[in-house]
């Protein structure tokens, strides 16, 4: 589980929270219908603007990026070559028995040992990685949207507080609450998109290139294997997807 | 008929005519002179920047998106896969009798029987797809171009009320409501920017991009049939444009 | 004379004429100072940003786009399938006594006429699309910079307004009357950038892509024409540019 | 001396200083510490972002755009022509006593006359166009940074003024005076940004785009006349880069 | 040491606290729960939208890049050359005694004395730059989510102030400090997001183009020196890197 991010939105929402506290009772801060305008109405543009299957399989992936911890590139290179000085001792099909936990890296093992030709291999596994960074994309495209549209919510409730205040202004006494109700729509509008969605969003972009980068070496990686190439040839290979700082001393490798 | 669309969009003006009705009567946010402003003048605007065929034509675009269901894209696999197995039993030419509903299959199935070239049938079908995402294209800049332009009227017309406000400041007690009706612009124009204009604009980028992928389906099916290939290899081929969720168990086919 | 144009953008400045006249008198929002400082403002930085003679092109280049009405695509194919019939009985020589309106269509055919060769058409017609496109380009960057420079100038002219109203600000009775004075220059600024330049702006870029497209379809109907296909193949390509609803029903032209 | 910047940029600044002492004194508008914070805090933030000598040679650039004079692409068309027409009638070498004043061309024809291979010409040609980009890029980008960062600024400083102005409040006639004086900031940076700093990054960019349509055309000449074509030729390929207008009527010259 | 970069940012800031303490004490600009919800929420932000190594790499690359100086590129060019009369002289063995301290040049050089084949010192190489490219810009992308997310975080502390006070105006004179207050967080994420994260983002793109020019240098003369190409010819194809005013005079080196 991606810790730092469940730290990030918890963090974030209890320092605005603590702020709130300090001020004086939470209470005055809670206002249902300002809730239901900013969150309802986010909903319900984003319903217009995307099929609901599709949104929901974007907060599906969501929470996937959240909950599943990916590999460090470092240990899936380590796997691959292990994999490889098994396959060049024993032959491709000794790798039949061998247990592959990442599903990506499992497939094209798979699809080498069957037989197919290195261009299906390629084929089938460059579509696989097009067609995850297009379900990614789409919820990146969902979260930006919302982060886009839940201060236009706020505003729009915040002007409809101001003109119902505005209209009845005899009692100057009542100014102060009525626009205080008024401004909580602009202020859930922008907790919603700036601590909730935009980092969301970033974090799901962010995933995809580290998902990305994961399935490039695995290509590169099987691709390798099939041609026969030796295990200390695709292990300097792949570790030059790492930054320097990850690779093993490459001098002494050499 | 895309039903979300229309829950998004009557459900987003719901909570915010909620909102109003809550806070009084829902008479002080109708203002015939602010709607005039507003929506007459992003139309107006609109006008100015597209020929009015286009503007008509893009908005022929938009209802037909809300209006029609796209069939999804595993259900055209299946069809593809239907006519490949059934020409291959029969030749194509007994496809001559198939009841064919979505169009753009219709024409590169009747381009094959009628014995046009490959290169015909995919020059012919590449520039429908193109011609496709053109209109569609002018679609998504007309309202993204009154997404930007329906808060800018608002501006102006609350800068109307404001000034005539402003110069006749005598009567304090008649502030409040000439500014609340001065806002009403600009609570017109977020609405008609940030509920309808955007998601549309949204919807319609959305909706091209799933047509898209129907067609680039239905070209690839019909070149892979025109050359002769299996029927299994074919849906192999095909399934890749699908999200892993939505493909058929790939082990087992295989 | 593309009316539409000139519909909207008289419809929108009387919508906002209409609304300040409803309120009150004209007059108060007629003030000379803000006008200069707006409009003579924006038209200076214009002048900083560009050369004098760029501007008077692109300048030029904007009413020609309103006044020129361009002849629909569908008319230009029938022209050219009817050159390219005539060209094909009587030999390309006869083209030599039509009388061609479209200057780009009348360089291309004189050209083929002289003997040059296709390679040379095609530099030369396809250099006269980009030096065309460059050209209006600059109009769509001096009429966009107009649309981003106008608010500003607004703004400006408010600040000078607002430090002048506070420093003075012994009577309560004037407040109101100069922040009215000083909100002009915004709403010229808004009216100049929104209602005026922006959707003129706009304007030129879709003029460019129509003028585009007839000038493609021209290219590739003279050099279908120089390579001597016959007419109903020519046909066959040209439309490939229309939307559907535009073309003739394809089944029969088959 | 490029003339119509200057009167564009003493313009507006002109405007600007008539609408504040049409409405009272100037002193009122200066504001030591104001122009301190806004002016000080943008270069102190350009020098952050940037170093030193590249700012100092952005600022080069920028002054040598304004007073040197690019010459007219016509002209230096018929300075190309008749140095080819020159050289076809005495050979290369007859060039050596012209006196060439455009440093590009002068550079390429030296490297023609000392015998170097076309390849080696225009690698090296290519690479001063590039560099002159790269340049003049860097000047862009300083520019357009000033350009955010001084209405930032200007918001800080009037940020500054409200908290010192609302915490003293006790005495309702010093508000407004303070708040005029809160005010200036965001008057500099508005003027430092929208009237001097966006205007002359926008020239930048023009005048790259101008001196890089003179290089286009020089290498193309310079390429021309080393592979010996005929000056008409020449011509006839360099008036391709100018717009209808500028262009000899090309009938004739055919 | 980047001397400037510390200069701009200490600049701005003295600038802004001279501003703060000409208007009076300075502690009315210091707020604890503003400075936690501003800094806090974004560092919070941050971790949500990155890994915590990530987030710590990018600040490590950032202080790197202000401690260390780049070499001028003009003194690598020399230094290149000397390796390359040395190589030319005594062989490429006889370069293993030299002492090379830029790393990305020092691993070149001793790849090409190990016998590596031109094209692995390429790829290897080129990985290299590629590597240090991904790793800045994700310092950039921090950088400038940071600069986004500061304002916002600014905005929703103030809109809880605001509606703070907005809840208890029954004694006036107390509106004006709790105003300020609220205030404090929109200034304290105004300084971090325009005089902080801004001009460090931007100097990060800056510093990763010129340290991408030394390696691009590098690469060039390395691939040269392997391919045995005369120092002269080396150093002339070098120096096109360089801005004119950095180069020797062309005309006597030729």
């Amino acid at each position: 589980m991606d810790i730092a991010t469940l730290i990030g939105l918890v963090g974030a929402l209890s320092m605005i929270l603590g702020a709130i506290m300090m001020g004086g009772d939470l209470a005055a801060f809670i206002n249902i219908p300002s809730v239901v305008i900013v969150l309802g109405g986010t909903i319900m543009c984003t319903l217009t603007m995307q099929r609901l299957p599709v949104v929901i399989g974007a907060i599906k992936v969501a929470i996937n990026a959240f909950i599943y911890h990916l590999d460090p590139p470092e240990e899936l290179i380590d796997r691959i070559v292990g994999l490889a000085v098994k396959a060049r001792k024993d032959g491709m099909l000794a790798l039949e028995r061998e247990q592959i936990d990442y599903p990506f890296l499992h497939k094209g093992i798979q699809m080498a040992i069957d037989g197919s030709t290195p261009e299906t291999i390629k084929a089938v596994l460059s579509t696989e990685m097009v067609s995850l960074r297009q379900r990614h994309e789409r919820g990146h495209t969902i979260f930006k949207f919302m982060e886009g549209t839940a201060p236009a919510m706020g505003l729009i409730g915040t002007l409809v507080g101001l003109v119902q205040m505005l209209r009845t202004m005899s009692d100057p006494s009542t100014i102060g609450p009525a626009m205080a109700v008024a401004l909580l729509t602009t202020f859930y509008g922008a907790v919603l998109a700036f601590v909730v969605c935009g980092p969301i969003a970033k974090k799901l972009e962010n995933r995809t290139d580290e998902e990305t980068t994961l399935m490039r070496i695995t290509l590169s990686g099987v691709m390798a294997m099939v041609s026969g190439e030796n295990p200390r040839s695709i292990r300097e290979q792949l570790i030059s997807f790492l930054s320097p700082d990850l690779r093993p001393a490459p001098e002494e490798s050499e």
